[in-house]
C-alpha cells in the first residue's frame, strides 16, 4: 500500500464523504416520510423548508470541486495499486457519474426548475381539479422548455434529449431499445386484452366486502413480515399514497387501508415489501457507497413488482395465503375460497387511470406516456395537441374513451414535476420482474411449490444473492444479464402474464 | 432607514442565519423524537451518526466568526438608528450569550466532554444496576474536573464556578439567590411532610384499577385538546419517558401508559401538554429568533407543572375533569368521585426516587443534589464521600434511609451527562408556577370557577399575554417581575401547598 495509516487515503476520504451525503439524505427522507404519515397540517410550511435546506446542503457537498479532486486522485492509485476484483472502479464510475450529473446543471437553471416545478405542480394540481387543461398548458409549454434546456446540459454522445433525461433514472436505458421492446409487447398486450374480454370475469363479491383496518393492517403485516421483511431495521405504517423509504438503512413502507378493498392493502404493501426487501438487501457497509445504493428505477420496481405479482397474484401464493387470510379477517372470508380470491386477484378491467391498470393493461398506459413524451420533448408533438393524441392512444391501446382531460391526460402529477423519461421505468420494472422470476423459478427447481407452503426464504435470497447485493455495481443491462443469463426481453412477461390469465378467464 | 432593499442590513442577515439553525435544530429534534417513539431498533447506530452530524453543522453555524461580525455590525445600526421599542437590542443581546458560549469552550475541551459524557452514561447505567457506586466514581471525578475547566471557560465576574454552569440553564440565576430561597422552603417543607404524616391518607384504590390503553388515550387527549394544545400544529404519542419536542414550530408530547395509573398518565400528559403550550404560544415570526425562543429551563418547567399541578391537581378541575374521565374509562370510575380523585392525585408519600416524588417532598430530592453539586463543583466534596453525604441529606430532609446506592446517588443520569447546574431549575419551575398561578387567580377574578367549568382559555391566555410571547426578551427574573408584580418568592409556592394538602389530609 502506498498510503500511510496517518492519512486516509483519497479513496477513503471519498467514502466520508457519501457517508455523510448519505446521512443527510436519510434525514431529507425521514423528514418526508413524517410529512406523509405523521406530521400535523400546520407544519407545512417550515417543514418545506427545512426539506429545502436539507436539499442545499446535500447539492453543496455533492458538487464540492474536493470530490472531484478525491476522485482523480482515487482513480490515479487504482491505476497505480490496481483493483483486484474492480470494486473500487465500479465505484468510482458511479460517483463520477453523481458528480457529473450534480455540476453539469448551471445553477441559475436548478433555481428556475425549482421554481417552475413548484409552481407548475400547483398549476396542475388545479387544472385537474377543473379539468382544465388550458390551464396547465402555459405550464407544461414552460416545463418541456426547461426540460429540453436540462437534456442539453446533460446531453449523452450519441444519443437523444430525450435519452439524456431518462438516463437519470435508468442508466443506460434509450428509447431505441425501448421501442424495440415495447413494440411486441404493445400488440401482445393489446391482443390479449380483447381476448380476455371473451373469458369469465372473476366473481368480486370479496372486493365489496367491508372489513376493519386493524384486522386487514393484522393480515398484511403477517404476510409482509412473512416476505422476510425485516421489522427491527423497518416499519409499516399508512399514508394516503403507499410509498417505501430509507432513513440511513432503517426502511419504511407504508400502505393505506380503504373499507372494502383489502386485497389493495395487499397489494400495496407486498409491492412496497419487495421495494423494502431490496433496500434491506443492499450491502450496509461502507454506508454511502454506491455498491450500497439502488441500481436504477427499473431494478427497483421489479423488485416490488416480482412480489406483488409473481408471488401475491400467484395461484401457489393463495393456497398458503388464504388460511392467513382467514384467520385474520373472519367472517367477511365467507363464501369465498383459495381459488376465488385468486381470480379475483387477476381481474383485468382497461380503465382510464393507470394507477388503478391491472397488470395486463398497466403498461399499455406506460406505453401513451412514452410515445407522447418523445414528441414533447422532441420537439413533434405542441403542447397543444397533447390532448387530442392521448385520447386518441388510449383509444387505440386501451379501448377506452377519455371523456375529459381530468381522466385524461391530466391524471399524472409527473410532468408537472418534471419527471420525464421516467414512465418506461415501470414497465421496465414489470419485464425485469418476469425474467428474475423465471430465471429464479429454474435455479430453485419451481417457485410454486415453495410458495403454496410460504416458504419465501429461497426466493428472497436468490433476489439477494443475484439482484440486491451488487447495489450499482453493475449497470441494469449488465445485472440483468448476470442474473438471468440472457439479455433483457418481453417474453418472460407475456409468456408468464397468458399463461396465467387465460387460464384465470378460462380462454386458453 | 439607512440600508437599501437590495442588500439585507445586517440584522436581517442575522435573523436568516438564526432561521438556518433553527430549521437544523428542528431536524435534530425530529430525529431524536423519532428515535424515542418509532424508530426500529436495529437503526440506532446510524441515528446516533445522523445526530452527531447535525449537531456538528449546527455547532458550525453557531460559532461562525461572520457572526461575531454581523453583530457587531447590527449593534453600530442600532447605536445609529435607534431602536424604540428595545426588541433589537434583546435579540442582540441574546444572540451574543448564545454566540459566546458556543465559542468560549475550546474544540478539544468539547470533544473531551462529549466523549466523558457518552462513556460516563455506559458507566452509569451499568453501575447503577449493580448499585456499584465504586464503577462508577471514576467516572464522575473526571466528568467533575471537565465541569470545572467548563466553568472557567464559562466564568461570569462576581460568580462562582457552579453559577457559571447553572447559568447555562437558567440566566440569571446564581446560587447566593437559592440558598436565600431555599432555606425557608425547605424548613416549611420539612414540617409539611412530618404533620400530614399524622393525616387522613387518601384511599388509592382507583390508582390499582386497570384501564385498557386506548381508553387512558382517549380520556388525557380529551383533557390536553382541552387546556388549548392545537393539534393542527402538535402531536401526542407515546414513549417510555414523556417529554415534549418542538420541530420548527410543530410541537409533539409525549406520554405513557401503564395498566394501572391512569393518573400517572393524566399528570404526565398535562405536564407535558403545559410544556406544549409554552412552546405553541411562542412567537412564530420571526423564526429562529431568541424573542421566539424559551427563555429558560425554569420558566419552561413552571408552564408545565401549573397545569400539572395547579390545574390538574386542584378540587375545582377535578370537578369538571370527572364527568369526563367517567365518559372514557367507563366501569373502572365505579365506586369513586370527583373528591376522592382529587384527593388521590394529592397523595403525600416521601420516597427514594425524586422521578416518583409528590407535588410536596419533590423539592426537597431537589435540594439534595442542590448542596451536593455545590460540594462537587466547588471542590468541597470528594466524590468518594458522595454516597455517605446524599444518604445523610436523605435523613435530614425526607426522613428516609436510603438501602443502597442504586435507589440513592446513582438513581438520576444528569451529572453522567454532564449536566451540573441543572437540578434547581425544577423547583425554580414549582415557584415560578405558584406565583404565575397566583398572578393568573388574581387578574381572572378567580381561577376555580373557571377550572370548574373546564374554562381553561383565561388561564391560558393570561400565561400566553404574560409569559409566552416575550420569548427570551427578557431574561427569567426581569419575566417575573413584569407578569407578577414581585421578585420569585417561595411564600405562593408554600401557601398554596399548604392550603391544599391541610384540607385534603384534614390536619387543618
Amino acid at each position: 500500500m502506498a498510503t500511510t495509516q496517518s492519512a486516509p487515503d483519497a479513496y477513503s476520504q471519498l467514502l466520508a464523504q457519501c457517508r455523510e451525503i448519505s446521512l443527510l439524505s436519510g434525514t431529507s427522507a425521514l423528514l418526508a416520510w413524517d410529512q406523509e404519515t405523521l406530521m400535523p397540517k400546520g407544519a407545512g410550511e417550515r417543514r418545506a423548508e427545512q426539506l429545502a435546506l436539507l436539499a442545499s446542503l446535500v447539492h453543496e457537498r455533492a458538487t464540492a470541486p474536493r470530490l472531484a479532486e478525491l476522485l482523480a486522485k482515487s482513480r490515479d492509485d487504482v491505476a497505480r495499486d490496481g483493483d483486484p476484483d474492480g470494486e473500487r472502479a465500479a465505484v468510482l464510475r458511479e460517483l463520477q457519474r453523481d458528480f457529473d450529473r450534480a455540476t453539469r446543471l448551471p445553477a441559475s437553471l436548478v433555481t428556475e426548475l425549482a421554481r417552475t416545478e413548484s409552481q407548475a405542480q400547483q398549476a396542475w394540481a388545479e387544472a385537474r381539479q377543473r379539468s382544465d387543461f388550458a390551464g396547465f398548458r402555459p405550464w407544461l409549454e414552460r416545463m418541456v422548455a426547461l426540460q429540453q434546456q436540462k437534456a442539453d446540459c446533460l446531453a449523452i454522445a450519441g444519443a437523444t434529449r430525450w435519452d439524456a433525461l431518462a438516463d437519470l433514472y435508468e442508466p443506460g436505458m434509450r428509447a431505441a431499445d425501448l421501442r424495440r421492446l415495447f413494440g411486441p409487447l404493445r400488440t401482445r398486450l393489446v391482443a390479449l386484452r380483447e381476448r380476455l374480454a371473451d373469458g369469465e370475469r372473476p366473481d368480486d363479491t370479496f372486493q365489496r366486502t367491508r372489513i376493519d383496518a386493524e384486522r386487514q393492517r393484522g393480515f398484511v403485516r403477517e404476510v409482509v413480515a412473512a416476505m422476510g421483511f425485516d421489522f427491527d431495521r423497518g416499519r409499516l405504517d399508512t399514508s394516503a399514497h403507499p410509498f417505501c423509504t430509507s432513513i440511513a438503512g432503517d426502511v419504511r413502507l407504508t400502505t393505506r387501508f380503504h373499507d372494502d378493498n383489502v386485497l389493495d392493502a395487499l397489494g400495496s404493501t407486498m409491492h412496497e415489501g419487495g421495494h423494502g426487501l431490496y433496500e434491506q438487501g443492499l450491502p450496509r457497509e461502507p454506508f454511502g457507497s454506491p455498491l450500497g445504493e439502488a441500481v436504477s428505477l427499473g431494478i427497483h420496481e421489479s423488485q416490488s413488482r416480482l412480489w406483488e405479482n409473481h408471488v401475491g397474484r400467484s395461484a401457489a401464493f393463495w393456497q398458503w395465503c388464504w388460511p392467513v387470510a382467514q384467520r385474520h379477517l373472519g367472517a367477511a372470508c365467507d363464501g369465498q375460497s383459495a381459488q376465488s380470491v385468486h381470480a379475483l386477484s387477476n381481474l383485468v378491467a382497461p380503465s382510464l387511470i393507470r394507477v388503478e391498470a391491472d397488470e395486463a393493461t398497466y403498461d399499455l398506459h406506460v406505453m401513451v406516456r412514452f410515445e407522447l413524451e418523445q414528441g414533447l420533448i422532441g420537439g413533434d408533438l405542441p403542447v397543444a395537441e397533447l390532448p387530442q393524441r392521448w385520447n386518441a392512444l388510449y383509444r387505440d391501446h386501451l379501448g377506452v374513451e377519455v371523456p375529459d382531460d381530468r381522466r385524461g391526460c391530466l391524471q399524472d402529477v409527473h410532468w408537472s414535476c418534471g419527471l420525464f423519461g421516467y414512465f418506461p421505468t415501470y414497465t421496465l420494472g414489470n419485464l425485469y420482474a418476469a425474467q428474475f422470476a423465471a430465471a429464479a423459478d429454474q435455479a430453485l427447481g419451481g417457485l410454486a411449490p415453495l410458495l403454496a407452503k410460504g416458504e419465501f426464504a429461497p426466493l428472497r435470497e436468490w433476489l439477494r444473492e443475484n439482484v440486491h447485493r451488487h447495489g450499482r455495481r453493475y449497470l441494469p443491462a449488465e445485472l440483468c444479464q448476470r442474473a438471468t443469463g440472457a439479455a433483457l426481453s418481453s417474453e418472460p412477461f407475456l409468456a408468464y402474464l397468458e399463461r396465467k390469465l387465460f387460464d384465470v378467464y378460462g380462454v386458453a
